[in-house]
């Protein structure tokens, strides 16, 4: 057995806590591949490889139509590590052996699955073979949290609502229906979002996270600056919100939630760097991009302002992985957190998590998270992982550095499982 | 022979067609050594090692005397990539076995080579010890096309002058005497493009083509936008023209230029990034360098707006890669196409490639084009490339996908060529 | 013995100038450990892991308190490349052989070492351990320089003062004790700064150096500008000074510091991207972070102003590199220089070393520097260094060039040595 193989099993069997997830707790696996196939990933692939979005989002076709129509484009990207993902998973969860999964055998798989799927114990069976024992969720700030296992599946308070879609007036709808606030001014907002985590709390809320656009730099806004409680007052009035006024306000509302973490003992998840509807006639969730050109500095204020709140930061772009691996080497608070979305390949993994492990200090770097929608995702992409990290650990900690196996293994279940334990779930 | 090795013969047998280049289909191959050590590649970088400009550019010196210059300073770069070109072309097109090329044996090679360009089938040696079929050109917008064979030369209407140069006086002469009109307002310059297509069209124009600076962000300009014709005008009176009046036009003529490649189904050829003229002292040809902060999201806006139109994107810096790679996974109508000057070196191929490979579907990755001014470049230069696209397949492909060598095969047969069969020469 | 091995046996044996540090002549080695781990790489990651400020700066708590402090946290960091210098160290200067060094074992190291530095042939046997000839300093404009060995430590003006401190009171009162010139406008500035020259290069000056922020773009201002001379009476006057003043009186002088150099024959080391007190509450030293956001464009005018003075230039972070390679391919007066700061990490000095051996004409190619602030760290840096040099050259220059060991050990020479000597002690 290699090096690597050496701890690539070593790794394997470290029990996982996955830190972001989508994972709706109701329906956390899938009916049919049709729901593995509907993950955004492929969909937007096979658009990309010239698959009409109306083919694909044609509202009333069947489960089974939906994957017919997808295995016309999806040899276009039987290549592709987002590919792998979905072999690797038919093979460990479906039993399903084949080179290649294609027009040819894919009716096969779909009755296969759907066998495995329509058992009770599914859920319990992927979980076990993908070696889990909790996950995150995202939740909106309105979600109940009282009808699904809080202990399996722990609740973290997404809250790019607050903070981006005020101005919309169903955010306050549902900002009033969960709360019974009716916010007509700043005061009013702060008790809602205090209202909101302390629900949170009370049901074991790990973390508050948020995606961020390239242009956001947050700064303090006094809960009583006039010109904030202005911008509000035009914001809740008018149709048409000045795009100062919306910023304005998105800082008020970060600044607020940065508070309550520092208030709550809770870590706030910074996902920094994505632009929305670029390619507004992608496929649903399919048409988001960004603008590489951002810097960490943006976020100096906030770093300096909330010394004791943790931010576990994730980055869209591998060329800003350099600037959160020397953020993380300078504050205290900077942890960096996996491999988010577009750097969610091996060839910026490798690289990112290398120079991470060069300069990080080990209790600041969180490997990995699935940010699956569907449990059956969460087992090929720790796969995917785990494999990379026993190769940079056999080059860069035992080769490199010539420390021994034991001391890679101890680093990289760190990296895989401690510092979630740590961060997460260590109330300072 | 390795598993590298194996893949490496199999693509090194793929016959070419070269989707980029600047040959003269008029003066294709060399008449001398002289005419390839004045590659700007190596006048550049003698200059940068020291050599005066006046001493290589000096007027009326022989071809000859030129080269003696040249390897008073050849011997700084002799480890080099763009060095292994001419000594890989030597060894492989001249017969010329040596370890090195430098003042003890040139002569040699000088007059080995002479012998070699002086019999008449050298173009057809050439190519063929290339195994290149079709070569796509550089072609100004008043290129007669009538005087060379444009199966082997494949005409490209190139498209930087008419978008950055209506304001020099002698341009707007060209275009009149190559479309017959005298262009007085926008409406005229509209026909005279129009003209100019119709002609290429008739010659069997493959693409369009163009070099983009850093700032430029095309947005839509209406044809009778009455500021566009304000600026137009202005820029036609006047001797110092505002950048403003020039981005303006800039603008209106690209979104025209973006119209009939729509209309023609003509793929539009993006290189993006180049400043001109940063090092105005330089050597011809070695003065152009760039800002690296520029983003693919000043493409939004006209890759929604023109949905049909394919657009083979190079950028100039490997920083910019993952932005190419994710519009390309996203955008049906982006296509990452080759690597582009400055990023045309192993480090930089090698990872850039990885990370296409790893997300984009397999039908939109152009590999490579030559980019040469003469032919003899276009074997070294593709060599490079297939030991790259070799190692990356098998690193990538076969050992990280674990998927099989033929399978590495057909996937590297598509990106050295049959994607610029079904991108360039399939008309929807 | 591997081919890695074989290179680097060969670059270890050669006898380093090292051309950029912090050392101080008078007090060039520690006197305990605790000046090894004072060092920022070491106080900074403790911070950065959990370990307050106020424990490690705690005013006169003693060398042995200091370090016992600091090993209740180094274990966070005992993976780093880092901490892979203060073992390598340990074990090559002090003879201590241990896997790990932590709070089990660190008294007997701390003896160890204190027996070793306490001799009076510390400093000669270090250097000669290291293999150390020559070490440049950064000396402070009114640093005496005639009390220390000229020969061994080689001065080096360091000008981040004169550029962005002119402002405080204290600096023009250093500058007028140094020079004798109370400075009242901008001739009389210009004169003081020339007598900084001379006096310099009685002693035998090699370079000039500053840092500079992201932000900085270095335009001309001549000697007699009213703007400039404006700017710089109201930055002699006021308390507050606008940035507006700042920025133009930093331009006006960095731009006589050029002239200078031009005048002198001096290099002029750049060192660019640094944000200073991004973290104010850092640790001494500890403050400084970035925006990757700047461009070498920013140096053009400067480029070209003064293309007879050699300019060393160092980039912060890796995202900078391909533009440093590609100013250096283009403009015969940048010089590529070391792996500076957050970019002195093994992932990093790979991926930017390879590139810059692709691309660079070898002349112009200056491979490293320890940055050192005591002589022991000069050790284990270079070794890192050398290592990675040798395994870039068997890759890129034996393997995939195909040139010969030799080839690649003189390249290396060249690299690590040669360019030093050429660059700095060669007067043209």
């Amino acid at each position: 057995m290699t090096l690597t193989q050496t701890l690539f099993e070593a790794l394997d069997a470290v029990p996982l806590v996955d830190p972001h997830s989508h994972i709706n707790p109701r329906w956390a696996t899938s009916d049919t591949i049709a729901d593995l196939l509907g993950y955004h990933y492929y969909t937007e692939l096979a658009h990309s490889a010239g698959m009409p979005r109306s083919r694909i989002e044609e509202p009333d076709i069947t489960p089974h139509e939906k994957v017919a129509r997808l295995f016309e484009y999806l040899h276009h990207i039987n290549h592709s590590v987002q590919w792998s993902w979905f072999l690797e998973l038919s093979n460990d969860l479906f039993g399903f052996q084949a080179e290649s999964i294609d027009t040819s055998n894919w009716q096969k798989l779909y009755d296969l699955a759907l066998a495995k799927m329509s058992q009770p114990s599914w859920e319990d069976e992927v979980l076990r073979k993908s070696n889990v024992q909790r996950i995150f969720l995202t939740n909106d700030f309105d979600d109940p949290l009282d009808d699904f296992d809080t202990y399996r599946y722990v609740p973290c308070l997404r809250t790019d609502d607050l903070v981006f879609h005020l101005a919309l007036p169903q955010t306050r709808e549902r900002l009033a229906k969960a709360t019974g606030i009716q916010v007509a001014n700043l005061k009013d907002l702060q008790d809602a979002i205090g209202s909101l985590f302390a629900h949170f709390v009370k049901y074991q809320v790990r973390a508050c996270a948020i995606s961020l656009p390239p242009w956001f730099s947050p700064t303090a806004i006094a809960v009583d600056d006039a010109s904030a409680q202005a911008a509000f007052q035009r914001l809740l009035a008018s149709q048409s919100v000045s795009q100062s006024d919306r910023e304005i306000v998105a800082y008020w509302v970060f600044w607020r939630l940065a508070e309550f973490c520092n208030d709550m003992h809770l870590p706030f998840d910074l996902m920094i760097g994505v632009n929305r509807k670029v390619y507004p006639e992608g496929v649903f969730q399919g048409q988001d991009l960004y603008d590489s050109r951002w810097s960490m500095i943006q976020y100096a204020e906030l770093l300096n302002a909330f010394p004791k709140v943790k931010f576990p930061v994730s980055v869209l772009a591998s060329v800003s992985n350099q600037e959160l691996v020397d953020y993380a080497w300078i504050f205290p608070n900077v942890i960096a957190n996996g491999h988010w979305w577009y750097s969610n390949t091996p060839t910026f993994i490798q690289h990112d998590l290398r120079a991470r492990i060069d300069a990080i200090p080990r209790n600041k770097i969180i490997g990995y998270y699935s940010d699956a929608y569907k449990l059956e995702f969460i087992l090929p992409k720790y796969k995917m992982f785990k494999r990379i990290l026993a190769n940079v650990l056999a080059e860069s900690i035992v080769i490199e550095r010539r420390l021994s196996e034991s001391f890679a293994i101890d680093l990289g279940t760190q990296i895989l499982r401690g510092n979630v334990d740590s961060i997460f779930f260590s109330q300072e």
